[in-house]
């Protein structure tokens, strides 16, 4: 496994591996099993994988929450060789936005406006789609990995890699959760004991309106009392709880195709999100 | 010559070409010398020369100018062939822009601000970005040429180039001119022959300017004055006579480095621009 640190380096490390198929699995390092999900997913598929390391700072709408998210190279470059990763990008900060840049590609409407939009500022999916379409026209990768746990996130780079053309296929996979169902977070890691039983609320609202959806209630409305009221149990007031199409991100009232249900909650100053969908993937 | 309207039969086409270096020529169509003289720099350097004819709607910030916008496909095709293009891209708008595109690539700062982004409004350049991303993203070619006629298209453009990383390489072409000075553009066309002659006060007053300041005159307040009095001269008055740095496009008040400076006016309903680049290209 070879570590670059500019683009310089990544694509002379990839000229002579064009050959074969190249996966990209960008990350923001911290890895957990979910980010070793994706990585084998990669190589499954792809005889060359390229993982990258970059805390996005343009996509961080809270200073506070850069400078608490979790730095940990090392262990994530031993995570990544164990998985078998062949090329690892970690740049600096000034090697992705030197001085001088100016430029953003950006998502409009209700798919990157809405929820996660609305919660942590336009700024975010616009620092999200800029940052990824320069690892991906850095690695120009045949397939991207990302997690379905960041279900907006993975939205709005469908939405832009189709719209600009970039000849990449996105691979999804389904978020890896811990054996009680938490969803797999960097941010885990800043739970407390207490805050991350409490936390389990998160996934018993998707499964509870799941077997609702199941039993025949397609009232979404319905369906979001019965989620709310099973979070506030846990002493949990979400940010949203929210049923929307999963390509539009277009609100749905009734569940009659399939429905992305998403929450986003503080369980103490910890903010995590997740997601499940209805009626068919 | 083969002509393609939709990007997946571009990519077909340039798939077994991709052994030798392809040329990029975007163009709006309504091609003259201009064109040709970009067309002849990519005919001499890459193997495959690539043209594209699109009247990008996004760009237009008056609905009356694009619908003015001249468009002569069949003498445009005539041109390319005779000047040895190997594909033609010449897509619908449906093909640029699908129904729930909503993908913006963005520079911002002077560059794009000022000048033709401040007359133009702020949507021109955004809409620029956008479709030289996609017909980039599209053709992948080595070498991208343009005119120095645009030259704070061609800055914003290898603004967002550099940002992005798209991995192409721009080439200026000097601006084309007729016998007597005028600089090439689809719209001359559109001028009566006592409009083309006024419009002549436009490179005259450049190279009033270019004279003075190589006699010694370096306060742009002073070149500003006497570019003025030549273009009233002749009846026009400017949108804009400006004193900028070539890359950044910041004001620049004394030449004593590489000075970009850009005139914009209209002649009768005809908006015309040129410029010239002072103390050293």
């Amino acid at each position: 496994m070879i570590v670059v640190r500019t683009v310089a380096d990544l694509r002379a490390a990839l000229r002579e591996r064009r050959g074969g198929s190249i996966g990209l699995v960008p990350t923001m390092g911290a890895l957990h099993e979910g980010h070793a999900t994706l990585l084998r997913a990669a190589r499954d598929t792809d005889e060359t994988v390229v993982m990258t390391i970059f805390v996005n700072p343009a996509q961080f709408d809270e200073q506070s929450d850069l400078a608490a998210y979790p730095r940990t190279e090392d262990a994530d470059l031993a995570l990544a060789e164990a998985e078998g990763v062949d090329v690892v990008f970690a740049p600096e900060t000034s090697e992705v936005y030197p001085d001088g840049f100016a430029t953003t590609v950006s998502v409009g409407g209700a798919i990157a406006e809405t929820l996660e939009g609305a919660e942590r500022g336009r700024a975010h999916f616009d620092g999200v789609a800029t940052v990824v379409t320069k690892l991906m026209l850095a690695a120009l990768p045949d397939h991207a990995y990302f997690g379905a746990k960041d279900a907006q996130q993975v939205a709005v780079i469908r939405r832009f890699v189709a719209d600009l053309g970039i000849p990449v296929t996105l691979v999804v996979c389904p978020t890896s959760r811990d054996a009680d169902g938490l969803a797999r977070s960097s941010r885990n890691t800043r739970l407390s004991p207490e805050e991350r039983a409490r936390a389990l609320a998160i996934p018993h609202a998707l499964q509870e309106v799941t077997d609702a959806a199941a039993a025949g209630i397609a009232d979404t409305e319905a369906l979001h009392a019965r989620a709310l009221a099973t979070l506030e149990a846990s002493g949990i007031r979400p940010e949203y709880v929210a049923f929307v199409d999963p390509l539009t991100f277009a609100p749905v009232s009734v569940v009659d195709g399939p429905v992305l249900v998403a929450i986003a909650a503080r369980v103490g100053s910890t903010r995590l999100i997740d997601n499940t969908v209805l009626g068919g993937a």
